[in-house]
Formats: structure tokens, sequence, C-alpha cells
């Protein structure tokens, strides 16, 4: 599958230093939520359907089903739910818990490019010495 | 090689939610430091060899090597100084770059497990509505 990694995209400032990084939700030490599993949770969102979502991700089926099963258990609560047959195979929609967990990450998102951003101007400083 | 990849060790609260992560500084798109990098110039020092650090980290001479080239290359400066020769094959230290480099980048880590910590506290209210 293609990697879905996040980049922060705050300028290169300090000679061209810049301080990245990546952040993810573990529990009991196996991934919950992380930069991916949040982008498919949009993209079941927006087409409405697990396989197109892992398909516009260059994703198997399969392993995107996987990461939603280990979402929805670590969740203790689904957060996609599916609906069988009918025309195009049944459909698939985020539950009001799928909504949040994706509001929750993309908050977390937002505070570690407020770091990250702290933490290239600080670069800035002390490569300057 | 292994990997030599920092887990922050916070308490695993908020029903087993725990975030992580992972910081590291780039330079023109290319890693400058991250930790493996840093463990490495702390064992160049504890050592005073680039081959004996390499084998502390189940590491190749040139993979080492090449790291060190690549952080005096980004650096403009040699964060390790090498002398040839003698018994034992000549010598390796850091510069004063270089122990500024380790002091940079373990205050980064010491920044990051704070947000890390408020996070996981975040992540257990929110986790508890």
């Amino acid at each position: 599958m293609k990697r879905h990694r996040r980049e922060n995209n705050q300028l290169d400032t300090s000679q061209g230093f810049c301080c990245r990084g990546r952040v993810w939700i573990e529990k009991n030490s196996e991934t919950y939520l992380g930069f991916g599993r949040m982008v498919l949770l949009q993209r079941i969102k927006e087409f409405g359907s697990i396989s197109q979502a892992a398909k516009s991700m260059a994703m198997s089926y399969k392993h995107a089903w996987d990461l939603v099963d280990s979402m929805n258990r670590q969740a203790g609560e689904s957060l996609v739910s599916t609906s069988k047959g009918g025309k195009g195979g049944g459909g698939a929609s985020l539950t009001e818990a799928g909504e949040a967990a994706i509001k929750e990450f993309a908050g977390l998102l937002d505070r570690l490019d407020v770091f990250l951003a702290k933490e290239t101007a600080r670069l800035q400083v002390s490569m300057m010495r």
C-alpha cells in the first residue's frame, strides 16, 4: 500500500533546518488512530464505501477492513457502520464515534503543527549562535 | 540494522489510550538529526570510536559513517572529529558542535514528552465523555 503520512508544511526557515514530527494514538501498545487511519475514515465518509475509500488510497480492501476492524474493536464501539448487499454491494458510513475520532485526531495534528512551528523557530535561534 | 526509536514512557492512562510521537530535524527535506543519530553521537562520545559505537547499535560501520558524514555536511561543520591510525585504528570524538547537537535534540525530546503527556491527559477527558 501507499504510505499516507502527513508532512507539516511550515516554512523552512532557520537556514533550511526544520523540525518535523508524527503522532499517533495507541491502546495497549497497538495503534488505534494515526494519520492514515484518519484519512481512511474521511474517505469512507466521502465515498460512503470502504472499498472505494480503500481504492482512493491505493490500499487493498482487506487492509482497509482490518484497519476499520482494529479501530472499532479498540474503541469498544463502531466508528464505521456498514449495510450489506443492494446495488453497489452495500455502503458504509461513519457513526457519531467515527466523526468524533476524526475531529479528535485533526485537533491533535493542529496542536502538533503549533509545537513543530515553535521548535523550528527555536532552531533558528540556536543555529544562528 | 536495529531500529533505534524512542518510545515515550508516560503512563497508560485514559482507558489505555496513549498519545505517542516522534520528531526529527530536516534540512532541505533530508534528515539532519533524529533519535538514532543522537544515540550514535552519544555512543561515539562514550566509546571514542565510530566502529565501536556502530557495533553497540548493531549498525554497520559504513552506515554509521554515512550518518556522521550526513550530519557534518548539513551542519556545515564537523560534529565528529577523527584521528587516523595508531593502536586500535584511530579514534573519534565529538566537537563542540557535536555536543551542542546532542543537547539540542535531547531538549527537543524532553519538550515532545511534555506535549505527549498533555495530549494523553486530554484523551483521558475526551474518551470519558
